[in-house]
């Protein structure tokens, strides 16, 4: 009989994080300071983030031990099953092999927890009493409210106030696992109370959300801020996703020629392909295609520019080289909320510049397509941000119809779709809109970054 | 290190459903028809349902092989993992050992599926056209569509028109999946149009849904209906639920003494604790206790009669003898649409009259403080239905603390909760109701019961 999908048990899971600087010719270029744009140190951290997630952050270990308590908490839904797409493959009538990682089996919904808990673990360690951070849609904010109950935590989420309107369902979620949500911008930090003055009926933007994490961290004694994607240490706990699935792949007898995952900052394509990827890095694997797949509404890998920038809008944050539609770009605003942030994380520019990788951009109707395609041959309705990397796969497979090829295709199905049912409602009522990329916007947007000698 | 979850393998997939009817003394009373109130024969049946589904409805085989194709598409999520529920133990400080079933990973997120999948093959097997059936909060309905897409068929849901207003993500997954959702009452059938004429306003009713679904299959070509609960082939067909937990409960060396599960019309119940109900019967484990556990809001086994009752509210269904608050009953509008059923199954009513099984009824605020307290300990986020089995287990995990006793507690988490945020947030808000049973309503109800000497 056939066979759909390839499980570990709780035994089979990963020890120890891959950190693919270990397997890079050079590191990525290092960390600026927000305001003097001086090199970092870990000291300018130290006020942001716990001491044992600075030290993941520059280290250049190739296997970093994964706490016996953090793997204990993964239990409740890792391993993650590996899906081979054997009805997607027929539908589409196409040669391919299709795998998916499917990671929307954790309690909020997405891979965003393999990074949430680690965290958490650290928090504790050093003995702080809480958490601040920044959500958009409400993944992120889930996932790090799910996490803190698990150590005794305090979560303070603030939630762009739209979303927080728009999606109370995710908001409903957070308080449910004890996180206090905020709109934001609120009064409670003065970045809020400065942006409220100017423009009370402001329907705020992620931006103005980690500026408001970041100083509510620094301003209480005990709290410190959470992000949950971007930077190193974070694509290293998502690590486990891809260490799973190579273990699982070799169970189906198969090694993929090209592994694809959506990308907002990268964290859930880079923990996807990254172990993969440190085949291709040692000469094991030299032709594996790794690819990075964004939202046209905000391209920075394919339309902006590699370059230093800020990772926040609001310039409190490191200065970092990436690829980056500037920080001041505003996207327009399509459902994939995860995958509308200005930069990428830096690691994955730094293969895309020394085009180990490469990177594709879809707009809202043709991922929805493809999504639309995959629900009913998979039976999965996945997150707005998964149906780009799903797009990617389709695309890929199509050519391997035309050409005749059995290529084997893995992609990272990063998250369930139940609280975005209102996006595919208006893509079955033909309500969804593209959005053309408003050049001399962007323009303005990459005006405005700072200047660096190398 | 310690082990959460107990996983089996797509191998380990029972190949055949258990027909409890095979070990009982005396068969439940067979079904009547709802005009003449005369013994009901197969015959009566075949406008309604598929045969092979009818045959089933009266097999007194033990076990009915399933066939490859519906364990095929099973596996889109089957076997489904058994948790320890180490963590809520440990909050809960009780000497009792807790294990669940974890059913909210189908992509429809209940049990449901199991059932939509089997009866779906054998509507294509008879080469229909569709299936027509009702829905209240959208369990039902979504595994329904969800399951037709697999076998070709079309699917057409009467959606209760209050819910289809108020849950509309529901609606836009089963549209999703191909299906065609009209709010009831709807235009489209008679029954329906009756009502609307005397009241153009009406939010609906499950009754009034199941009477149009009826209507629309026996009056168009190619078509039949489709129950999702009560039957005796659907709590057959979700049989596979005990089977798995009897091979996991192997694997973790344990026996339970008390099986849970929630009943509305009790098939997720009857499908985890029938397999585990055998080795009462037939006098392996005679000490075994089976729990049903219902909504003090709509209490057909512990305030209803166990009386012959018409299973819909026009009259248009089987009557078949079982415990019953009336046809006519409309309970308190409670959160756990799925318990809101007037009737109960057959087969559990006899269990039930025969002392082999006990029932219990939870006020709604109640069971919210289970299910939160269960959220913050295990992570999911349940229905408020399955909440309903979590205040049970939680009330003999704390009658083991008292006693000192370590019993062995399984119960089906049978759904979650995702599309049931609303109500979490009430009972955050403290805005949640306890609905005191209306004694006159339930004493009316209840004189409306066919007479039928035995």
């Amino acid at each position: 009989m056939t066979q759909y999908k390839y499980l570990l048990t709780e035994k089979d899971m990963p020890t120890h994080w891959y950190n693919i600087v270990a397997d890079m010719e050079t590191p990525p270029p290092p960390y600026r300071h927000p305001a003097t744009l001086e090199l970092l140190g870990p000291d300018d951290l130290a006020p942001v983030f716990p001491q044992a997630l600075i030290e993941q952050e520059v280290s250049a270990e190739r296997w970093i031990e994964i706490p016996e308590e953090v793997q204990d908490v993964l239990k409740m839904w890792r391993p993650a099953p590996l899906y081979r797409a054997h009805r997607w493959e027929k539908q589409l009538d196409t040669p391919a092999r299709i795998y998916y990682k499917w990671e929307g089996v954790s309690p909020p919904g997405s891979h965003k927890p393999n990074t949430a808990i680690a965290q958490c673990y650290y928090a504790r360690q050093e003995g702080l009493e809480g958490f601040a951070t920044e959500t958009g849609a409400g993944q992120w904010g889930s996932a790090l409210s799910f996490a803190t109950q698990f150590f005794g935590l305090k979560c303070k989420v603030f939630m762009v106030t739209i979303s927080y309107h728009q999606k109370p369902y995710r908001r409903v979620m957070m308080e449910t696992w004890g996180g206090s949500v905020v709109p934001s911008p609120s009064s409670e930090t003065n970045a809020g109370r400065v942006i409220l003055a100017q423009d009370p009926e402001t329907t705020g933007s992620l931006g103005i959300a980690i500026s408001e994490a970041i100083e509510y961290a620094v301003t209480h004694d005990g709290w410190k801020y959470s992000l949950g994607s971007v930077v190193n240490f974070v694509l290293l706990h998502q690590t486990v996703i891809g260490l799973e699935a190579k273990k699982q792949m070799e169970m189906a007898g198969d090694y993929p020629d090209i592994v694809i995952g959506c990308a907002g900052g990268g964290s859930n394509a880079a923990g996807l392909i990254y172990p993969f990827m440190q085949d291709k890095l040692t000469g094991t694997k030299p032709n594996l295609r790794a690819m990075f797949v964004e939202s046209s509404a905000c391209p920075s890998m394919t339309r902006g520019q590699y370059a230093y920038d800020w990772g926040d809008t609001a310039k409190t944050g490191p200065v970092t080289k990436m690829h980056t539609v500037g920080h001041g770009f505003i996207p327009a605003p399509v459902h994939a909320g995860g995958l509308r942030y200005h930069g990428m994380a830096p690691t994955i520019c730094h293969l895309l510049s020394n085009e180990q990788a490469e990177a594709r951009a879809y707009h809202q109707i043709e991922i929805f397509d493809a999504a639309h395609s995959f629900a009913r041959a998979e039976g999965f309705i996945v997150a707005p941000e998964t149906a780009h990397a799903i797009k990617a796969v389709y695309d890929e497979a199509m050519a391997c119809k035309e050409a005749g090829e059995d290529k084997v295709i893995l992609f990272n199905a990063s998250g369930h779709g139940h609280f975005d049912l209102s996006a595919y409602d208006a893509y079955h009522g033909k309500d969804l809109l593209d959005y053309e990329l408003e050049e001399d916007r962007l323009e303005r947007a990459l005006e405005d970054l700072p200047e660096i000698a190398e």
